[in-house]
């Protein structure tokens, strides 16, 4: 199977890439480097199977000529930089929904006839349910973020009825582990690095979050893509847990044998549109036969011991 | 008060245009005459308090411009054509979903901290739940229309989170009445005027669909600008009833004088995305007060009336 992963250069595209290959598949990353790191990427250039195209995804040409002869589109590329959203709405439209319609087009053109696509618990806004399941009641954005990915899944829930396209949508909690590269855990581990004495947390601390190692979140992609029988699958994906940003606080502090003084911002949201309470309902995904191996502690420790062991990841943010 | 209409020459748009400037508020109507009609205008150009700008939504910075001293925006603009959404994916897109980013840009620019915006019943997919309220289980998009709407809808409730604007969302049922350009009742009345013994139906004609007359439906948005009390205010517009298309047929061919062999497509589905069933649940709306004064077939007479005084509205189909 031939395999277009756009983001792949990123976090979680990396990892999906490397696994991809190593099951024997070929594998094309279209990434724009925005954020992707060519370092994500050493193992799976030594591979014949790997391609690379540097490009937009604004650029529907170039990903229409990417598409040629691929099987499943994997579509990971997007603007995940959701705190600051309010600063540059424009970047959450363009990149993941105008580059979601260009991907659904590209697709279209070329008749590949599977998509994969990374949403995100935050189209649920601040639910009333939990854990919220994916049949929740219609929600409310109060994220551009949100609004943005909420808006592609409608786009590709619509190519599927009209254009015969099989979608598999995943909403995933936060995502942890190797080659994490933004969020909270790199945050703080990065602010301990520079003043051990002292943490700058947003919010008051009391945020409950949920969380999901990422070759846990990449099993049940795999997985949903075997064995899910729909024309639209939607799924969510995290652990049946969630933490306060002050167990976490906790976790990494003693993993990096420090005791900072913590300054808390206050306030129940860390940033405009942030949602204080995070707990999916992933009861769908399981009843496949998934089950996530690392809890949420195990996964926060492992982010803190690959940060560690990989500093420079820390120097880009 | 000043009020910029988007699509404020189209059917519905024109209608408040009118309504508005007989209140005494002043209009500035941005439209792009794609599918407007100037005709519907003239009465308001008779008064110096209405302005026009003909322009794109995709056009920011006249759009900006527009919103100078502006209190609240009313977004009809669109691309209203539901049935043919496969055939050009990219217009439900960029008049729909980049044009409402753009229009809230612009109000952010500005300064401009209300908008009230037509949005679609389609947002429900196929709906489980009859009468659908605002409220019901997380939708599937199954039409390029509807999904164009959501993202707007979403996009709306981020910006009111993020920047303070106060939202109201409309959710259309099909709206019928002086000035109606497109739909079922237009299509079959060309039809029985060029060829009076036949009539092509899209679909089995056991469709159920709902209706409301255009001056009920602007009885309620102005009423819910007046009392709706939150940050995202959304309703459903619809009358407490549904009709089969088959019963349509009956009042129009009826009301013409004419008894047409019928001619069904057959399928449960007008077209690819059309949705057999819509009845919307508009308690939300008539806890305010309101209540609509034509029933379903009162509002398909009018508008076979309309049209038959009317006749160059269907020469533009």
């Amino acid at each position: 199977m031939k395999v277009l992963v756009t983001g792949g250069a990123g976090f979680i595209g990396s990892s999906l890439v490397d696994r991809l290959l190593r099951e024997q598949h070929r594998v094309l990353v279209y990434d724009n480097f925005s954020t992707g790191c060519p370092e994500f990427l050493a193992e799976a250039r030594q591979t014949p199977a790997f391609e690379l195209w540097k490009n937009d995804l604004l650029n529907l040409a170039e990903l229409k000529s990417a598409m040629s002869g691929v099987d499943l589109v994997v579509h990971f590329a997007a603007n995940a930089d959701v705190r600051r959203g309010p600063e540059h709405p424009h970047k959450d439209l363009e990149q993941n929904t105008i580059g979601t319609a260009n991907v659904l087009e590209a697709m279209r053109a070329a008749g590949v006839k599977r998509i994969a696509f990374s949403s995100t618990g935050s189209v649920y806004g601040e639910p009333q349910v939990f854990p919220t399941p994916e049949n929740a009641p219609f929600p409310v954005q109060t994220s551009l973020y949100g609004a943005s990915k909420l808006a592609a899944e409608g786009l590709i829930a619509a190519y599927c009825e009209a254009f015969g396209i099989e979608g598999f949508i995943f909403r995933f909690v936060s995502i942890l582990g190797e080659r994490y590269t933004h969020g909270h855990v790199v945050d703080f581990c990065k602010q301990l690095k520079e003043h051990p004495g002292s943490l700058k947390v947003l919010g008051n601390g009391k945020q409950r979050k949920s969380y999901l190692y990422v070759q846990d979140c990449l099993d049940a992609i795999l997985l949903a893509l075997q064995k899910a029988p729909g024309k639209v699958n939607i799924f969510n994906l995290g652990t049946d847990e969630y933490c306060m940003v002050d167990d976490s606080i906790g976790w990494i502090t003693e993993r990096l044998g420090v005791k900072p003084e913590r300054q808390y911002a206050g306030g129940e949201r860390g940033w405009i549109g942030d949602n204080p309470f995070i707990f999916l309902d992933c009861s769908r995904i399981r009843a496949l036969g998934w089950t996530p191996r690392l809890t949420i502690r195990q996964a926060v420790e492992r982010t803190v011991d690959y940060l560690q062991s990989n500093t420079w990841v820390m120097e880009r943010v």
